[in-house]
């Protein structure tokens, strides 16, 4: 590569940070950047799904279709 | 990653605590978090699915959308 | 993992007792567990499907919703 | 595991006798079990598959959704 | 395993020989078939599909279900 | 190999150029390319997606049918 | 294996040579190939897709059902 940085890493700097990942169904889950892993993997924390809310959830990278940050 | 921690650890925090999986599907399953893995494989005591009831199950990690904790 | 066990440890201390298969399709495998691996791959004695019985049959794991003990 | 026995080890067992691939579309495929490996990809002798045969089929594996030995 | 052999030995034996591979999707690809690999890839010379003729294609292994050979 | 580039290697080559990548579901989603991963993987910069813009978004590669340099 | 060509052996012979990616969609790529790797990713010269001409794209492998070379 010609650039040593990662796509994930942008995820890195998002810590601490509401962002809004996009699901491959077309719905949306915002919420604080706890942690994420290389699976895109996301841990949120004060989730919104849905109009519901929840303190901590983790989310399979397997679902998402793109993170917006 | 700037973040050390990993977004399954969140999993691990929760261990003996009553836990909601989330399908892909939409359907839920509510239990006891007894163990889980890298795949979100998850272990649920006390589960309930579908208005029924289960002494101990073993959810495939593959059918995860996410985990509220 | 705060938690030394893992998920399909359950799996394991259920060898030789009849445990139900839940497919992502929704229809459910009966038998007695002979053998699983970390795919979630089982062995299953005598086994009912769909109003049948085998002897002995091996299901893929990632067919599998869930596992119930 | 508490057991040393692997799923597939089942398999086997049943090199050289007749068995039946039930497939995720529903369909079934049989033969005599020539050879297998850890994906479950098999290859049948003397298959039969909707009403044709055939001398010799190799199955790729994650069409399975069980085999009945 | 019991048996040294593996299933897809049993395409090294059909190399330069016309096979047939059967789709998920039901259709048809034959060809000569000229090498192969793990994953089921396969280059066929002189391959017909949909009423076309192919100098040689590589076809990806994972549309495939079953090869005749 | 006959040829010692990768098909990769052309996403390097654009880094911090405009991009559109088509989604598999026919959209396309289109910004500036600041990183990639051998997943295909991209952290796109003032992104615009069905008519609303993102100063940052990292796309997960198994959506991508492909990318237009 | 019996033989020592691997199928994607046929990419590399067709380096700089236009051929036609066929799409699990049944849509078809054409263009140069540029570079391709063991998931079938192929960057395409002159690419032509629906009608549109592009000057270099990246197909994700995932999404090829075949390669006419």
């Amino acid at each position: 590569m010609m650039d040593t940085q990662r796509p994930l890493d942008a995820l890195g700097k998002s810590i601490n940070t509401n962002i809004t990942v996009f699901l491959k169904d077309g719905k949306e889950i915002k919420g604080r950047l706890k942690a994420y892993d290389l699976h895109m993997n996301v841990a949120l924390e004060n989730a919104k799904f849905e109009e519901k809310e929840y303190p901590m959830i983790v989310v399979r990278g397997d679902n998402v279709l793109y993170v917006s940050l």
